[in-house]
């Protein structure tokens, strides 16, 4: 019986907001494995606001996906055929798969997944690549003291939740920006961040600075844009700022207009003697070992908590993607594929 | 026989380039030592572009020169009364005795100088402030390492000079951009650079991408404006940027027009995983020692050279200081006062 594969591919490059006629539902049959190759079968793909930039032509840190191609992801995939010495039939894998049912590898990227650790769509998120970023960008770059003020926006997504719940273990007072009333109450019911602030409230800059009297000495940034504009006044002398993401200028297509806040920036690196570094994952991945052993523990411990945001099949990707984008999911937003 | 003191006080806040106007010439007696206190005549005095940032009302990392105070500026004096145990009749200090002729301390801010290290006005310059702003910046933040290329601004004045000199020594390519033919002829034939650009050539990007075949690892910005806006494009992965000066965005009153590059710029860091860090020369009080026995050692061996700008009398100060401001001096701009 021929296996027929489902793939998302990117039909067009969106310049501004991803929308659907910019992604193709494409089916033909699945590849067949080789000698030295298994045959993976989706369960859960990971959406992440890093698609948004393959989607572009621009130069990146990676390759930009090509029109056509099946676009890029991790998933959690189980071994349904295989003709590697390595793998099992039924093995649990973290793999590159991209957005499709099946793939086909010859090992390479693939991590067998540890089913006592946590549940599958665990190593998507909390203890896996978004996990991992909070971890080491928190802790490498951002170097949070006891009694200093760390700030995280997108502060209810997986990066954010971790970076803020981290921050709290160091001893550090946190404040978290999200979207809406209902992001905020948890930021601070369930994860016992010390304030959250709505940066779409029409007062947030002013919300912002009464929720951080004595500055901020670390601001995580993986949004940009208003809420950054925001926070810069109030970044303490030292302050520094790892650069994880930039969702709200993802879907710019061009430079926003003046003035050039840039030689203000530039002024308050220099007089605030601010640490601004950018970083992806893959630079710390010599820290993955001990990111799953203290993370591991805390979710264990209970002191850190993960929520998913799941959407069920492959077909409803893109929309689920484009919403992340504009702040509508809450948690890690995952993909039930089968 | 009361002495006569001559001092240049700030006259009114400049908004853009400073002007005559700004400053006044007042005389008054100079005052006279009490117990415990030294009088000082000021044989040179230091003018930095730091300076600019006290004229403004604006926060910056010290606080401004009220309307009507003295100028604030190092000196080398000499001790012409004493009734301090610590100085005699004759000992040359460094003094933060601002633009004045005399000026009584109590010793606080003093440091002696050793006339055997070399002369008096170095300690203004390559063995000084600007000395260990350029050893600490690089070393410290930069890391240049062998084989890398390191891009210095205002390469021909005493911070971007010795920048990269070091550089040098420690194994870099060092391209500078300097204003004007003779300052890069200057760097390239008696410093050494390997390359100097002239940033008021009309292909000055162009030129600079040439200059850089392997792009930029390490720029010491102390400029701003067109230059960085040149150099951001043709940094590299991992690429290193202290953040030392903004000369040509001292006399900005108000953000330059649009388009806004700041997400330009934020996206940059991302993708490319830059480090920004801003620094003034005090944060590094600590490797004062380091820098004196390194840089003394180098300039003993003529691995490093340095060039004075000598403006004869005090009235000249506002003057030579703002053409400082629009990259008239030549090497490290001094006042002989006396």
């Amino acid at each position: 019986m021929a296996l027929m594969n489902r793939r998302i591919v990117l039909a067009s490059r969106p310049h501004g907001e991803p929308k659907p006629e910019h992604f193709r539902l494409e089916e033909s049959r699945a590849p067949t494995p080789k000698e030295g190759e298994v045959l993976l079968r989706t369960r859960w793909l990971s959406l992440d606001p890093y698609m948004r930039g393959r989607m572009s032509a621009a130069k990146s840190y990676a390759q930009p996906v090509e029109i056509g191609e099946t676009m890029v992801g991790q998933t959690v995939s189980e071994v349904v055929a295989s003709h590697h010495p390595a793998y099992a039939l039924g093995d649990r894998v973290l793999s590159p798969a991209g957005w499709q049912d099946y793939f086909v590898s010859d090992g390479t990227g693939l991590h067998r997944l540890d089913p006592a650790a946590g549940p599958p769509s665990a190593f998507l998120g909390v203890l896996g690549m978004p996990g991992l970023t909070a971890y080491a960008g928190l802790l490498e770059i951002g170097r949070p003291q006891p009694g200093e003020t760390v700030a995280v926006a997108a502060a209810a997504g997986p990066v954010g939740s971790l970076v803020g719940q981290i921050a709290r273990i160091k001893g550090a007072r946190v404040v978290g920006i999200a979207g809406g009333p209902e992001k905020c109450a948890y930021l601070t019911d369930v994860l016992g961040f010390d304030a959250a602030l709505d940066h779409r409230a029409g007062d947030f800059p002013d919300a912002l600075a009464r929720a951080c009297p004595d500055g901020i000495d670390v601001y995580f940034e993986n949004v940009g844009g208003a809420v950054f504009a925001a926070v810069l006044p109030l970044l303490n002398d030292f302050a520094r700022v790892p650069v994880c993401g930039l969702v709200a200028g993802y879907n710019l297509s061009e430079m926003p207009p003046g003035p050039d806040r840039a030689p203000l920036l530039m002024r308050a690196v220099l007089t605030r003697r601010l640490t601004l570094r950018g970083f992806i994952v893959s630079d710390f991945a010599g820290l993955h070992g001990a990111f799953l052993h203290d993370v591991g523990d805390w979710l264990k411990a209970g002191q850190v908590k993960a929520r998913e945001d799941v959407v069920e099949g492959l077909e409803q990707a893109p929309a689920a993607f484009a919403g992340m984008l504009r702040g509508t999911n809450f948690g890690k937003l995952v993909v039930r594929v089968a």
